[in-house]
């Protein structure tokens, strides 16, 4: 394609045209606690936030988001075009970790590429069995890299929250 | 703001009608060898890309780009918002790195925000006094920690092709 040549100009405005949009996103983000949408998978975070009705948290240590009822919570999401097998949690997954997981309610937000398609929440009981069995391994071994909570489980044990029935809205903050 | 009330429905509409446009750009963005506009800067790296007429090299070991000439490019981006002081490298850079970069020219992309406001292309031959310096100071230690490449560098001895000039629109691969 030669440069600033018509194909090129067309491309470009096509970018340019799509590239609008994006300053109302990042002023909205901003609204709710993300500060760059392309970084960490900041403007599906974002996307999030909105359908749960929550505030992001920044920075990378503590939790991810608070609800209008003070509950802070841990965000998970998932592609299930690039990785099946189940939600990433911490590479260094320790009692401590383990500890501090039991204290808070999850979301779980399943994407199709940039597609989302399912939240769910657990609440800590939901998720007890798995820390029990993490638990367990932590008995042999001084941590556990990335334990992954797997896609059926988070589908059979969670609650649906997105798609948001208009019928019958639940608020995550009164599913916990 | 009530779960799902007036208020919740009115930012989610808002959401939904910004969102639209994603679509368009991830679609673009796979076309330039972009996998994910939502991370590690995707959709900066695919505008960079638009206007330089270049196609992204997936993958995180290489170069990040090649030209219609088929010549690969160094592409880094700045945000003059978080990051003021200079272009980040490598955190291990050591003589293997150096002569790996004495390979390309780079492409140095300026932003406030997300508002992109200049790119600068520097020849092997422009960065080779940062090269040098790098390599005086690798006489006392195996590598260093993310030199940095200045602002004021780039600026002062770059040569400067967006904002495109209509009048003379600079193809990165004529001025390398």
């Amino acid at each position: 394609m030669e440069f600033y040549g018509i194909e090129h100009r067309q491309v470009i405005s096509k970018l340019e045209a799509l590239w609008v949009n994006l300053n109302g996103l990042s002023v909205l983000a901003k609204q709710y606690g993300i500060r760059d949408i392309f970084q960490d998978n900041g403007a599906k975070i974002l996307q999030q936030l909105v359908y749960l009705n929550m505030i992001g948290l920044p920075g990378r240590v503590g939790n991810d988001s608070v609800s209008s009822s003070g509950t802070e919570w841990e965000m998970k999401s998932i592609n299930i075009e690039t990785s099946a097998s189940g939600f990433s949690t911490n590479h260094h997954t320790n009692l401590v970790i383990i500890e501090k997981y039991r204290k808070i309610p999850w979301t779980f937000s399943i994407y199709r590429g940039i597609d989302l398609q399912e939240i769910y929440v657990l609440t800590p009981e939901m998720l007890e069995p798995l820390y029990l069995r993490w638990e367990e391994r932590l008995k042999s071994m001084t941590h556990l890299n990335n334990p992954k909570i797997p896609l059926s489980y988070v589908r059979q044990n969670g609650i649906l929250v997105y798609p948001i029935d208009p019928g019958n809205p639940l608020d995550p903050d009164t599913v916990i």
